[in-house]
């Protein structure tokens, strides 16, 4: 065990502070990253105000990690120090089950070990996240990360951008196909660059008619407004696969008129109740609403290495650990483009 | 034109009464049907009623036809006179599009033609369907019926035998699968039959526990009674596939998480509002919440052959249609097993 410094949380009514806690030292299949940079996802702040009544206090958010190895096991064969790694949403899974078997940790049938607010597997110890100085993960659960990319903009690809690409590999999204990527923020700029990178048409659907400049910047070929009924009608059945990336309760009918028959329309962003589908917008038309968690370590691993080849990062704003909690409340209004990340060195001064 | 004799409704609030209206000739590609039995869908309640607001005046209901072939046009290849046939839910699309020409005519991006309560194409005319004497309709939409069949027993075959089949088919339910059919009625008890025949581990999921015994001698391997979340708990995460038939609004969330990751249920009852939909019940375990409509033609004389060839047909009751408005009233209280089925010899008596 070593002492490792962070921020936490130890209520859901209390801001983020200076927090000291231990690490278990790195065994022989172990990593240990001296994180540089800590990318905060809006899933961090919905589990440090406990808004899915699950939270484990105290809590070190932060599961978009980027860092600089420091230490390997005696048994690791992927890294050697002074490698950049990432760390994402998971650090452990059961690796018995389908899932695990098929290389997707995520769906684990006991359920996949979380960076943070979760236990170690088999014990009470809980697991702290990417808020932190140092981590230490099996090998299994890190990935490469190539020295050619910009550092602080590569750590939101470690949920962000892994939500956004595996559903759009997964639905076999490429050329010739137009796309729709709803909502404009975090996860939602990640699905333009992606699936523009992977040759499809894109489209930004957005409430927000400001957005469309930056719509194209990201790579998006068209901007469509989304509460401008005419615009809905011109597009209706037009679409071969719509990513849903807004992270609170919507209606899903409007989106699902978009679509061409027996397509999909995946969710990513809202874990809670969407309003009530109606059975028509799936029946005509042989359509499917369908839902998607991150992705496998494997597919993590292709998705920064699809990057490294095409130049993708993040839109980010570098904040420091100490203006966290004003961040938090900036994202809560979503000003921000797109992704706060925390310059981890900052730690130093707290 | 020729006149032909029916029952019809002439408002939403109105019964069913004796009428007389005109029917086309027979053209060169038309058969001309002598109707046996004509089926009581709940849509034909839901519209004569105008619950989707729709409805088109004077209405005579029936899409669930079953005849004998009492004229063909000088064109026609595939019925002679005496043949028996069938006529589902349409009776023309406009041929010319991809699910036209994918033999999918049910998604018609124009609009299929329904066989009641719509208009010709390319007239005013309104479309008059089943409970009546005859029907004309061009034989591209029209089934051959086996004559080994029990007649009045095939005619909900045409909607409530192809609704469930259709689905059952393209997510390639067979053996090996787990499959729950979830509610027991017109279209659930055709689903079980069909699950069944096609190879799977059939579960009837119901929330009544008398329909047990009906259960197992449709088919079902097992029941589960979904108010029982004991029951729902043993088999989460079990079903390769689920068939939802509830006609009215209900909660999705509970079923969605009977299913394996990747696996889909398929709404084919409700065109209405369903509960709102937890994100969590899709994106955990990437599963799908789809939809299915009937079946094309080319589907539906599949399915016709299948029941042939298996001795599938569906458990009716035969009324006559001097006691369809009784028989509609039983149906709003789900008094049937499983299908009213017009005897319209009776109209001769009308």
């Amino acid at each position: 065990m070593f002492q490792a410094r962070g921020y936490a949380v130890h209520s859901a009514t209390t801001p983020l502070v200076p927090f000291s806690f231990t690490r278990r030292d790195t065994g022989p299949n172990d990593v240990r990253i001296e994180i540089l940079y800590a990318g905060i996802c809006h899933s961090d702040l919905h589990q440090a105000r406990n808004d899915w009544s699950n939270s484990l206090y105290p809590m070190v958010p932060g599961h978009e990690i980027v860092g600089r190895v420091v230490e390997v096991g005696s048994d690791v064969q992927k890294f050697k120090v002074g490698d950049y790694a990432g760390v994402g949403c998971l650090v452990d899974s059961c690796r018995q089950c389908s899932a695990c078997r098929e290389n997707l940790e995520q769906y684990c049938e006991e359920g996949p070990t979380p960076t943070y607010n979760g236990k170690e597997r088999g014990s009470e110890q809980l697991t702290f996240g990417g808020y932190s100085d140092q981590i230490v993960v099996e090998e299994r659960f890190v990935v490469k990360v190539a020295a050619n990319l910009d550092l602080k903009a590569v750590a939101p690809l470690l949920c962000a951008g892994i939500t956004t690409y595996s559903p759009l590999r997964h639905w076999k999204v490429g050329p010739g196909q137009k796309v729709g990527v709803i909502g404009l923020g975090g996860l939602g700029h990640m699905g333009v660059k992606f699936a523009k990178a992977l040759g499809a048409h894109v489209v930004m659907i957005t409430t927000s008619p400001g957005k469309g400049q930056d719509a194209a910047r990201l790579g998006a070929d068209e901007v469509l407004i989304s509460t401008d009924a005419a615009q809905l009608a011109a597009h209706a059945g037009s679409f071969d696969f719509l990513l849903d990336t807004i992270p609170v309760g919507h209606d899903l009918n409007p989106y699902m008129a978009l679509l061409k028959r027996d397509r999909t329309m995946a969710l990513v962003g809202v874990l809670t109740d969407t309003e009530p589908l109606a059975g028509v917008s799936v029946i005509i038309g042989r359509k499917s609403v369908a839902g998607s968690a991150i992705g496998g370590l494997a597919e993590t691993q292709e998705m920064m290495d699809f990057c490294a080849e095409h130049g993708i990062v993040s839109d980010v704003e570098v904040v420091q650990i100490q203006g966290v909690n004003e961040a938090y409340e900036r994202l809560l209004k979503n000003d921000v483009k797109y992704r706060f990340v925390i310059d981890m060195a900052s730690l130093a001064d707290a």
